[in-house]
């Protein structure tokens, strides 16, 4: 069975050209393998400043962009244009024989709209299905997809979608025919046993211990979405990796029910 | 030998939504159609608007877009974001299975910038290569490559690259494989004996006419880029039809030196 790496690039990770090039240096060699790899990244910091430029409010929620029609132009015009292509050129410029899409490209992610009985989260997107035949095609063809996080209903709409949910989805749509192995890259170095102190990377992370560091606060809401989806993989039996950027072998591996442990 | 239709949507067919509509509901049985396309789009009015928004500067020469930093950023977004997926968006919810890209996505077009003697014409691309094998396994995977007109020059740098320029260089990149149909469709009926009379469209345009028709005047200046590229693919037996969106079966057939006719 074939390895697939999904790594994912946080939005603290791709916002900067300098910051960019040293995590791809970084990933040199992990993208330059024979194993095969999808890319997924975010881009928030950047909608955000191009938000501002253009006098569109930011409204977030929990970790989630709010996104009503001027905020979704600027989440496609940055997600699947400005950051996509530039990673893509820069991977190209390594060698990596990288193709950037979103998940109306060749029907490679569909979602229904968000409904909430008290929010309007706007044109936010959850997914229902992974095309995995695109995938594998694109995979085969020696292709490097580099995934921005929007998908699509298959009635013309384009719906935000966060990143790490979509590193969820096509983990858990190509482990039947490959051996997955997600990486979520961040800035910090791990799961932090206390926020203030890089150095209490847990090196791996229990649902028991998930739930205490919870409710104990001491795990910021934006990482609460990448932990949920992480916990979701792990339980289906994917390995899943929080680490920096900086050192993939270190880092939080997840614990889940039915592991690799 | 298959045929394969190429498709290049001017900015003027693809920069509002209920044009598009329009634009697709006349192509729909074409698109949908067993022979293949290539859809490559504009989109200049759109990056006109978003400059005037983030008040970047549009200067124009002949037709070109001066491309700086700020502008390379503007066209990356809107043609490769914004304009780019909402096509694609809305093909696919028309069962066409379009996926979008742009030159440097799997290394599509390569190209280097444009040097010359007095015009800093900027992150202008003048095209070195099409790469041909990836268009044929997207095509013979059943997808419809909708190509955004931005091209890269292997180092990591994006370049803005005329959208009828790209539709040139594919096709004669894929002459050799398939029977190539070029259609630019534009909002007017053809090409015009007079500019200002729409029932004046001429059924073929020769070299000679071309040539009457630039020295008099009567052919604006977006229109010779359009048409000297048209007329370099006919020459090379490539069939190219300017026509309007609404009426595929008129408008003129340019009549190469060595052409179908």
């Amino acid at each position: 069975m074939k390895t697939l790496n999904i790594i994912k690039l946080g939005g603290d990770v791709v916002d900067d050209v300098n910051r960019r090039h040293a995590v791809f240096a970084s990933l040199r060699s992990l993208l330059n393998a024979a194993e095969q790899c999808v890319l997924v990244h975010g881009g928030g910091k950047v909608a955000t400043e191009l938000s501002a430029e253009l006098g569109v409010q930011t409204r977030m929620l929990e970790g989630r962009r709010l996104t009503d029609a001027a905020t979704l132009r600027v989440v496609t015009m940055t997600y699947a244009g400005l950051i996509n292509k530039q990673l893509v050129a820069e991977l190209q410029a390594m060698g990596v024989n990288a193709l950037g899409l979103c998940g109306v490209d060749g029907n490679a992610m569909t979602a229904h709209k968000r409904e909430h009985a008290t929010i309007d989260y706007g044109f936010v997107g959850d997914i229902d299905a992974v095309n995995d035949k695109l995938f594998d095609s694109l995979l085969d063809a020696g292709l490097m997809p580099v995934l921005a996080p929007l998908t699509h209903n298959g009635k013309g709409q384009l719906l935000n979608t966060n990143a790490d949910t979509i590193a969820a989805a096509v983990a858990m749509s190509m482990r039947t025919q490959r051996h997955v192995r997600v990486l979520l890259l961040m800035d910090k170095a791990g799961v932090l046993r206390d926020v203030e102190d890089e150095s209490s990377v847990m090196s791996t992370l229990s649902h028991e211990e998930y739930k205490a560091l919870r409710s104990s606060g001491h795990i910021a809401k934006g990482m609460i979405a990448k932990l949920d989806n992480a916990f979701v993989l792990a339980d289906a039996g994917v390995q899943v990796h929080v680490c920096s950027w900086r050192d993939l072998s270190s880092g939080t591996l997840i614990r889940g029910q039915v592991g690799p442990l």
